[in-house]
């Protein structure tokens, strides 16, 4: 008896195709983006991996992942539950602000310090600007649990509980698991599924629109570490383009 | 204090556009019906009824004109809840057939009774066959309350239970509420809101696309009765052509 969870990253959104830092920016996918979740859908039927419930984070980019992941795969009618924990990464006052520019500004190490290190945050961002989320209805319950800014640490503290509490009590009953969401949100779920270390998960890269799907024991480990993607040879590739992005 | 039920039938599917009878067959939006579901949430934005949830049947029609209603709205993120009981009525052995042929062949005396009596069903399906759902997961655990055929009056009777135990209690904690569902569905619930006798209800058409906002007392019991379209013009257009479908 194992539990299955499949993890599904957005593909390119308008602001990934115009190079900026979106964080919890609001953008809709591009249309390459959609039709990377299209065939992630049609990748999870052609392979029998069917969700019997999704998780998605309050941000459309992962939301419109769910919803063509789920249509192509025939399984549009499944229960949806969402939550702001599994957003991506707050990225302070660098969200709406081009990647290259900021690459060039401040140079590679600082560059690559706020977007790989595991506790270096970038600098809050100021509420009331407009790339904050202060104002933000599906934000008002928060309190001061809302974001200034985050490290990937931080990311994995949220992220946590509702491992815990949102999606472990479906693995348990027995439901296979769809969570559509973010770069980061992912990467703090697959450090604690496989173990990684502060260090190591910098250089964890989790592909756009490739389902990846982990078997765990009723340990919830993982039976196999890293899980199975379903179309290795695209997934390395996508992962590839992920680690070049930002640079010229 | 009232408690705010928004109504939305979802807008021309593919099958409409060909004029077949549908049912609980699982067939997409035409591109025509994605624009009206479009419209049909800007007109929620612009006219400031913010669902804070949302209720779909179990096909793909009412879920996607949910999800491009909400997006457009900019209310994707609100939770979602999914039940069999919003599908539109099942058509038994008519679904997948042609509207204008079994008006011909039965007559049309037969073919309104089937679409507009309320307790006459149309012949039974057979399970098994190409337009039946007896073998679909999603309503696996239905048993043997999957539907051979349906009347409105079918519908009534397996649409309350979840009147009253799934979207009630949301009015009841303050929410706006969104039902994304089907012509008939909606009827069923528009006749027990404004006490429609059985006969009164065969020319009630609720039109598609058209977003019907109903302010309800401390008792469910309607403000206003008919509730309230947000654009008056457009829904009786539309719902003069929902009268008319199935002529030549």
């Amino acid at each position: 008896m194992t539990y299955t969870l499949v993890l599904l990253r957005h593909g390119e959104s308008e602001w990934n195709a115009k190079n900026l830092f979106t964080g919890w920016v609001d953008v809709p996918l591009s249309e390459s983006g959609k039709a990377e979740a299209t065939a992630g859908g049609e990748l999870l039927a052609r392979e029998g991996v069917l969700p019997d419930v999704v998780h998605t984070s309050l941000l459309r980019r992962a939301i419109m992942t769910a919803n063509l992941s789920l249509d192509a795969a025939d399984r549009h009618w499944i229960p949806v539950r969402r939550d702001w924990r599994l957003n991506e990464r707050h990225y302070g006052a660098l969200q709406g602000l081009d990647k290259a520019e900021i690459r060039e500004k401040y140079g590679e190490e600082q560059f690559m310090a706020w977007r790989r290190s595991y506790d270096v945050p970038p600098p809050e961002i100021e509420f009331g600007t407009e790339f904050s989320q202060d104002q933000d209805p599906r934000y008002a319950d928060l309190g001061d649990q809302l974001p200034h800014t985050e490290c990937l640490k931080d990311v994995v503290e949220r992220f946590l509980p509702y491992w815990e509490e949102g999606i472990k009590p479906d693995l348990r009953d027995g439901r296979t698991v769809l969570v559509a969401a973010h770069g980061n949100s992912l990467r703090a779920l697959v450090k604690h599924l496989d173990g990684i270390s502060d260090e190591e998960i910098a250089g964890l890269n989790i592909p756009t629109g490739q389902p990846l799907v982990y078997e765990l024991d009723e340990s919830f480990r993982p039976v196999e570490k890293g899980g199975r993607y379903l179309d290795p040879v695209a997934a390395k590739a996508a992962a590839e383009a992920v680690a070049n992005q930002g640079k010229k």
